[in-house]
């Protein structure tokens, strides 16, 4: 078959465990593909897949144009600037417009958490959550989960340890719960100031010192500080944090021998991780990217059925 | 045959009555297209469409971008922030330099009344005016005429009531004429200061009160009420306004058993309609939204030709 | 064979003499394909074609992008908008990650000079420099020297003034040196405020005062003043500018019979030429634009080695 349990991915709990496997599958071979020549397939020719972005973003919008387009969709771009949102549409007006217009699959990123849910009840189209306020970015976790995979050849009883802020990260949401379930373990690890109210309630343990867990990490994954919104961090300097929580030759030393360093990217250099950190790492950054464009390819052809063709490569 | 008597979709009257029938039967075989899983022809690959929208639109441009797509053509979108204006280039210089790409058909949406013509003066590509200023919005009249006519099967006779900002509606600039050359009676139903200077050379009969005709009209149509304008509104509230001439309840109750409400779109709850008034028009409004793209891909097929091929499904 | 002696149009110089006439007669094949009613080759097909463009622009990016379509690449745009540039990406993060998105060919504008070499140092794609500051414009040369070869026939011995901000001209950047390697003669025809401080290392020679040598030019090439900058410009008003350097109907009279008026676009009319001598150039300038689109083509044809296939119409 190769078909999801879902007709959506608006949050990550969307996918059950055998779908994460077909997900990945899938982008492996999709990932073969785009390494060709002529990265081009038939699957989705004459589908209208709209691409609604209400936040800025380039790594994500254009890694979802250049899958659709790589799979021959008609691909629309509906940004801030161009959006009906001037006139002060609402989201639900903007989903019935689209909607009417015959979008068979649209991917949104906006500021409010729960807007794909939103547009999932007021569309005929599949919906793929792009990255949602604070809550939930789920094909980011897909292509950290693909990654991972590729490295670890599975989940089972990986340890992995998510750094920063924890309490205003939509990665977090939707890495962490996928994580548990295939079976890997999961420290969320910050001040407590960049933990929620009820860390307890995170579903995943957590603690304060890096120190103490780094060298038991299988993979540490590096969440992004949002330095243009640092006057209101809630940690007194930026030098502070990398002293605590980035990523320097020294912490380089103490980590496990075949454990990895993960980031969604782009890196604050000089604070996650040093200049030196990110170059060992960069090349599994670089693959997070390009697992990207296949996870995506992924989704867009099990949601929209392209397996009842068998026409993959 | 199938062609139109016009090169240019500037005005509403460069279509005689054949014409827009021509352009309402084609659409009608486009929107069985858009009802397919694959919404793809080839008519008009190889063709180069550039949507110029020099005003905010989400609606109605991503409308033409799909209609191009699916016909297969070369879509391409020239925004505000992206165009040349910036650098002060005049609409005749933008016009030469579009044209010496070899562009086959150029929509343009511009503030300033007659800027479709002076492309059209510039240009040798086919135009279709996008909405101009105060003017005229031809294809958004095509959409409304091919609604009202698959919900009466003709016009001959029909009261059609345009009701809100008759002054400064580029909507009814478009429709009243088209209705009236189609053998409707058009009422204009506004206040004194949203109607033009001289409401007895509009074309069309003018009354303030709503609810004198309101029983005896067909189709209510409400012009949108630019509520981002409000501070320089000729009337007093937008609460004033919804009990004058908005659509409620009670509103609802007197109009003919089988009258419609139409909206271009998008609607202010609470303003043209109640939340309540919204729900029972949703259906049409939507399928207005729908025949949008229907009828402008008849549009560029007409207008590019297309019909040689004799190809269209 | 057909292909290039290298694999990125970084800099003008990147192209010997071979290489030039090479993209000049690929481009003459493009502009026969750009006259036809299907304008479109598939000659790449399934290679992804991104315009990141950091300045805006309307001709040159939908120069490209028009190029990239109509040889059925995937082109992606992304504007200054949408970019993570405001998320504090450099410009080199920014390379990697469209490398790692399997990018075939990136055009890149950009206002620091040597950007497009530092995104050939990080990405396996072809780059072409679109625009970088006040250093090269190559692409613009080449259009300026395919119109000019269909003028004339060749370069050698033509004589070519090159008028107004030299300064501060990519566009001067890129043509001076390629019509001089072309055998060309090249004049900078300037106030002292508008050439560089050291004038004698301009690899042209130089002159203040253009009447001096209007009556021996074959080609008078007039540079675009930068109006929307006039606060800093370095000379007195534009009415002493256009009185010194503008063309007008005296001037144009005492050119040469044969001789031609080139200008990059958009003109400023009544600064670098008078309404009535843009008229007499109209033609030569929109077929700069025209050719555009075809140097365009040819160059992206043969980078990505297109000519592998041979079929090119």
């Amino acid at each position: 078959m190769g078909a999801l349990t879902t007709e959506h991915l608006l949050n990550i709990e969307d996918l059950n465990v055998e779908d994460i496997h077909t997900v990945l599958d899938t982008a492996l071979s999709f990932k073969e593909v785009n390494e060709r020549t002529i990265k081009k397939l038939p699957t989705l020719r004459g589908r209208t897949v709209i691409n609604l972005f209400l936040e800025p973003s380039t790594r994500t919008r254009t890694s979802f144009e250049i899958a659709a387009k790589r799979l021959s969709a008609d691909a629309i771009n509906m940004s801030p600037a161009a959006s009906a949102t001037v006139k002060g549409e609402s989201l639900v007006d903007t989903a019935k417009t689209l909607d009417a217009m015959d979008c068979d699959l649209l991917v949104i990123r906006h500021r409010y958490a729960g807007a794909p849910y939103i547009m999932s009840q007021n569309m005929r189209a599949h919906i793929i959550n792009g990255g949602d306020g604070k809550h939930q970015h789920p094909t980011q976790a897909l292509l950290d989960l693909f990654t991972i995979r590729e490295r670890f050849g599975g989940f089972e009883g990986l340890k992995v340890g998510i750094v920063g802020d924890i309490a205003h990260s939509r990665v977090f949401g939707s890495l962490a719960p996928a994580l548990k379930l295939l079976g890997a373990s999961v420290t969320a690890i910050a001040p407590a100031t960049l933990l929620p109210a009820r860390p307890d309630l995170l579903g995943a343990g957590y603690i304060h010192d890096l120190d103490e867990v780094l060298g038991h990490l299988d993979v540490v994954y590096l969440l992004r500080i949002q330095k243009e919104r640092i006057d209101q961090a809630p940690f007194p300097s930026l030098r502070e944090y990398a002293r605590l929580y980035g990523i320097n030759r020294d912490r380089l030393g103490r980590m496990k021998k075949d454990a990895i360093l993960m980031h969604p990217g782009p890196v604050n250099r000089g604070v996650e991780l040093t200049f030196e950190a990110v170059d060992t790492a960069a090349n599994l950054l670089l693959y997070q990217v390009n697992a990207g464009v296949a996870v995506r390819m992924a989704l867009m052809y099990l949601l929209l059925g392209g397996d009842r063709d068998g026409t993959l490569a």
